[in-house]
């Protein structure tokens, strides 16, 4: 028996708490959720629910603490106080572990317990397991994939209709797939969080989010997939991470891809992450990205990984060694002020450019120097 | 330390070989290989080769034997007198272990050891892994996938080019995508083993290759493609296992699937293999689907699992509950006796029918009856 105490009952720990108390296999029964810290306890509700922190973090009897309250705080500070406690901890929580990682773990590795993150990443898909499966033989060399379910989502619909970004956007919000402030989706916040995760896991290093170069979905418009569509091509957002001999590159970008291509057959809020390696060689995963459910599903393995022992303790996580110069592409780019890229310029790409190969540093540079908020750029695979 | 024997170094016991002598991490360094059954040593070779099967099977010293040999005798006969004389087995031989296996796990469950087989299905696919880690929290309904490479080279090779199946076949030979005698890949028959293989992984249940209704792609012609096409459509060859509630259905068919799915996207001799469950949903996995090193990874994987002690021991495998009857679709049909489907008929599709929903088990009565030598068929998805 291991008892769980969780932090947060919204749409993950919703989830965690179902399947937990439906125990619907030998190993799951032996799992027992005993405290849930919530922001209200209303009438009626759990007698496990408490609205004091310290219920669950205080508890000699709870051997794990689920953290699924979203934010940077007070979450984090809850983590830390359960990892200085001899406790592990499973979080979902990507935003709050991408900023506190290095703390986080260096802290766990000190009282000698884990700190698990594999719904924190891709929601159900088994990515952070499969990262480290692949680890036991050979380094991940790199990886790529569809890291946000939102953008999809946007995208795809976009893709479909012809719509207007901005509507899209409204849609997705009244169906509950993009939060109010939508923000950290759309600008590739989120990706990019699970970029920093996903470094950790395949190459051991961190760096923060700042590190990873960003660039969003926010100006796209119709007029950029009428000239993808017309050339074959769609756009999905993805997030990349590579290794070369201990420097790491990392970036977050649309790309326009293949109209047959993997990642564009991922469509509305799936993510598809995928891994290369020496003899494994590329391996994708797919699943949706979010959910109550699958995400819940991904908590509930992280625990059965430490139930079963299998969860690694946690490593003091040194800073990578970052190296963007090494990342070239043929960029698309719609500004209002085209000359900044007259001399690198390939092609005309209906209302936007298409350059030749350059560095992702000179595409940084000229973009700042471009000084267009409106400007939208992506990488042509 | 673990000590392994192999039976077989060839395409993928040389890869085995390869990763397991280059052992590029900790673990990877511990697993030790001590002797090597080949079929003749040739003049140089390595001193670990031997030409005597018992050289491997009686060494005390050797803990683990992996057989890739392939084919049913004497590879099953091998596996037998390992598991009889207290070692576990990892197999990268579907056809053996799909016609053996009632009886291979039924000793391994007696000797108390392991019987894995990873590498069986799905190439570097960690397909069983994540089967296995799905189980510890709930049932597997059903999966689908594209288990077979060869097929899938050959149709996407004929989706690209118009090309027929004889030309594109004996392309595929001489890349090496194909073997001289294709039977097997082409009527469905290594699909249906692997079907077979991930039936007993994902409901715990044993049925010979026999019990899976298999249809392939012998009779396909560039008129079904240009049909496919010409609807927004491809086709792949797709093998299915569901589960419900106790008893099983399975199949392998070629299916008309739209152009931007999941499965249009797979192409060469890639596989994607897909897991349904109540919680995860849908959980998608791609990757190359055969060759040495990838193959050879998912052999080392299993033999990581043994080291670690997480390869879960054997349990007798009881005789699967099959009902085809659940089963149901439209179908395409083309044959030189459409009269036989005039009243399930619903449209006509080129040179071929297709018709309104009917039962598996009416298709297959309604093709022995058209007696159609050439007769293709395949399912709408």
């Amino acid at each position: 028996m291991m008892k769980v105490g969780m932090l947060g009952c919204g749409v993950v720990g919703s989830g965690v708490k179902k399947i937990l108390d439906e125990g619907k296999t030998e190993a799951g029964s032996d799992l027992q959720l005993t405290r849930i810290l919530v922001k209200e306890i209303g009438e009626g509700m759990d007698v496990r629910f408490t609205e004091c922190a310290d219920d669950v973090l205080d508890d000699p009897d709870i051997d794990v603490v689920v953290e699924c309250m979203g934010g940077i705080e007070p979450a984090g500070s809850f983590v830390e106080k359960a990892l200085a406690g001899g406790k592990s901890v499973v979080t979902s929580n990507k935003k709050m572990l991408a900023e506190k990682a290095a703390r986080l773990y260096a802290l766990a590795s000190e009282h000698d317990v884990c700190l698990l993150d594999e719904a924190a990443c891709g929601g159900g898909i088994p990515w952070m397991a499969n990262l480290k499966r692949i680890a036991r033989i050979e380094p991940v060399s790199s990886f790529q994939g569809i890291f946000n379910g939102t953008t999809n989502y946007i995208l795809s619909r976009m893709e479909m209709g012809g719509a207007d970004f901005q509507d899209v956007l409204k849609e997705a919000q009244k169906l509950g797939y993009a939060e109010r402030d939508p923000s950290d989706d759309i600008d590739g916040v989120d990706a990019a969080n699970k970029v920093v995760l996903s470094c950790m896991q395949a190459f051991g290093v961190y760096m923060p989010v700042s590190a990873v170069e960003t660039f969003g979905i926010r100006h796209i418009q119709a007029c950029d997939f009428a000239w993808a569509k017309s050339h074959g091509l769609t756009i999905r957002l993805l997030g990349t991470g590579e290794n070369h001999n201990h420097t790491v590159s990392a970036w977050v970008m649309p790309a326009f891809v293949k109209a047959d291509s993997l990642y564009a057959s991922i469509s509305a809020n799936d993510n598809v992450l995928v891994s290369h390696s020496e003899t494994l060689g590329t391996s994708a995963f797919a699943a949706p990205g979010a959910g109550s459910l699958p995400t819940a599903h991904a908590v509930v393995q992280d625990l059965l990984d430490l139930y079963e022992g299998s969860g690694a303790r946690a490593a003091v996580m040194p800073a990578a060694v970052m190296d963007q110069s090494s990342v070239k592409g043929r960029y698309y780019v719609r500004t209002v002020n085209p000359a900044v890229f007259d001399d690198v310029k390939q092609e005309d790409a209906g209302d936007a450019l298409i350059t030749r190969e350059i560095s992702l540093m000179d595409l940084c540079a000229r973009v700042q120097k471009a000084a267009d908020e409106k400007l939208f750029a992506g990488v042509m695979l």
